[in-house]
């Protein structure tokens, strides 16, 4: 049995691993992190527990937001709507829940299911549904395996409930975004209900210790960010694929999603001298010199050269010198199965998949 | 205990007279005569109880479609939509209906909760929350009277169904509006449980059984229209306004709702040259030569000048011979409470609301 505590120093470190996964999206992790230490500060450390610490017949349940990260940054919820949105879910399956998980890892929805379990009094269980951060429902492993999203429940600040039970989970991102939106563009919701036995097999395994790990190595560099980032990236079984200056920056919050694209000017002599990466709520492709270095679903993450503190899409700034980093996505990702819920063409890109380390070994 | 049949004459005449007090929306009834009729005609005659029947604590769920009129005529559901948004509230109240009822007094929402009791073996209630049709969940005397508008459903024709819980009849429509757009434009839903008490002192009461009035009167007129229309419309305490030919006509379907207008040149002198009737779903005002004739909250219907059949927006063509008619709406309207929710600012008419025999007599 893998049982760990979650205090605040753990929560600052998964934080900040989260944001790695999240590949510059899923929220800046910052908002939701003071939440969470807040929660934690009133109510005490929490549980993370493996998943084979789960019975068969337990009852887990994600707690996350949904909207425009850069929204959802200036429209942090009370915890009365995560509890509200948990507790519906709970009611339409007729049980309570054993846990709390999180649905990717990445950003923000990594740290609040921390906030909510810490006023439940429930563990959270190391894992998610994508082993980095997608922004749309059905992008998600308990999907790819036929897991159903709904009862799904979207709550927001004024207190409206509302309880989805649709027939897909693209029905469930198409009808959740439409309200989300008709919010405000960022609410809070609890989905993919799922018994132990389902998560166990469903489930991207061991991210929240993952970003634990990721956050505690950034946390130590300090300004000698290179060495580290590369350890860490070669560890990772990733890349710096570019390192440059942020030139131009197109961001555009419509629909529920934040969608645009930064291009970086090479500092040294990596892939090329300009490299786009383009995202919707996170880095799709990074693109240097008309090539494709990168895509979906593998991770694109930008670290900021400075600090080696990850930088989401909603925090990006003119002039800002970054590290591009890519990483592999979990294995299910890159099979056929994954590839139809979240492969490029999902995110509209007219692109073929390839493992970004193909066609690094391909250059 | 005032107890009647509906077959499928009454319903033939019921479908005619609500398009009268639809006010040109409400959905052409044509569509939801024929469903309701083939229910009846597979299950039987549905029995219309007096609200008084109903006993204190006996539960009335409302039956209806949602979205621009435009899109209902194309977009009619099964049965099974119906019953599953009817059961869904149901399940949320935690009881089981003892009557249907319809919101509106107006075009299809008058007749396919027919097909719903036929189906459920249940009476309708005769009444309904409006006396007339209103575009916006709302505007409805329920919600004047402070009775909610939630736990909502709305099922659409894939299987969906979403259960909303909202602080307030706008939250609920805002909502609802947005899951109705996302589902193609339009939806059917179950909404403003009620208990008998709150049914008695809330509801405009009698009005299936006046549009059943209306619409034997019409059905009889055959091409002797006019004295028919005058009849009634004094009996009805109205006025013809105008009567003219149609020659320009504007519709737009966006946002799940058709608006526009319709302009009628003069072919006797009754109020000027020109008449133009502008509508949301329903029309809302009548302007002779810049000068208004009536606004919502009255009702102002058109009527074909051959048929006398009542004319709803989306079945306007150019070149159509009307009358135009003004009808008083249910006195709740006229009064602060009822203004407050369904007056002429409700729909971004920039005029203070002055009753249509006021006008006319000023003239």
């Amino acid at each position: 049995m893998t049982r760990r505590l979650i205090g605040l120093q753990e929560l600052e470190d998964i934080a900040m691993g989260a944001a790695v996964l999240g590949t510059g999206g899923g929220g800046d992790p910052y908002v939701g992190k003071l939440w969470a230490q807040e929660r934690i500060r009133a109510r005490g450390s929490v549980e993370l527990i493996d998943a084979d610490d789960l019975a068969d017949n337990d009852l887990v349940i994600a707690a996350a937001m949904m909207g425009a990260p850069s929204v959802i940054v200036e429209k942090i919820p009370s915890g009365e709507e995560l509890a509200a949105a948990f507790h519906a879910v709970e009611e339409a399956c007729g049980g309570q829940a054993t846990a709390v998980m999180c649905i990717e890892a990445g950003g923000i929805n990594s740290t609040i299911p921390f906030a909510l379990a810490a006023d439940l009094g429930l563990p959270v269980v190391d894992g998610d549904g994508m082993g980095r951060a997608f922004p749309e429902v059905q992008m998600v492993s308990f999907a790819a395996h036929g897991l159903s999203a709904t009862p799904m429940a979207i709550a927001d600040e004024h207190g409206n409930v509302t309880v989805l039970r649709s027939i897909s989970a693209e029905w469930a991102e198409r009808l959740g975004r439409a309200l989300v939106v008709a919010e405000g563009g960022a609410s809070v919701l609890a989905q993919y209900p799922l018994r132990g036995r389902d998560f166990k097999r469903a489930a991207i395994r061991g991210t929240l210790s993952l970003a634990l790990e990721i956050g505690a190595d950034l946390r130590r560099a300090g300004r000698q960010s290179r060495p580290v980032i590369e350890a860490l990236t070669n560890r990772l079984g990733g890349a710096v694929i570019f390192h440059g200056k942020v030139v131009r920056l197109e961001r555009e919050t419509a629909g529920g999603f934040v969608r645009g694209g930064v291009v970086v000017e090479g500092l040294e002599d990596l892939a090329g001298s300009r490299c786009e990466v383009k995202f919707q709520n996170e880095n799709l492709v990074a693109i240097a010199d008309g090539s494709i270095l990168a895509s979906v679903p593998d991770l694109i993450t930008l670290l900021e050269e400075e600090s080696a503190h990850p930088v989401t899409t909603e925090r990006l700034r003119f002039g800002m010198r970054v590290y591009v980093l890519a990483l592999p996505c979990a294995s299910l990702w890159r099979e056929e199965l994954g590839l139809a819920k979240a492969g490029p063409r999902c995110f509209g890109l007219d692109l073929d998949y390839i493992p970004f380390e193909q066609r690094l070994a391909a250059r």
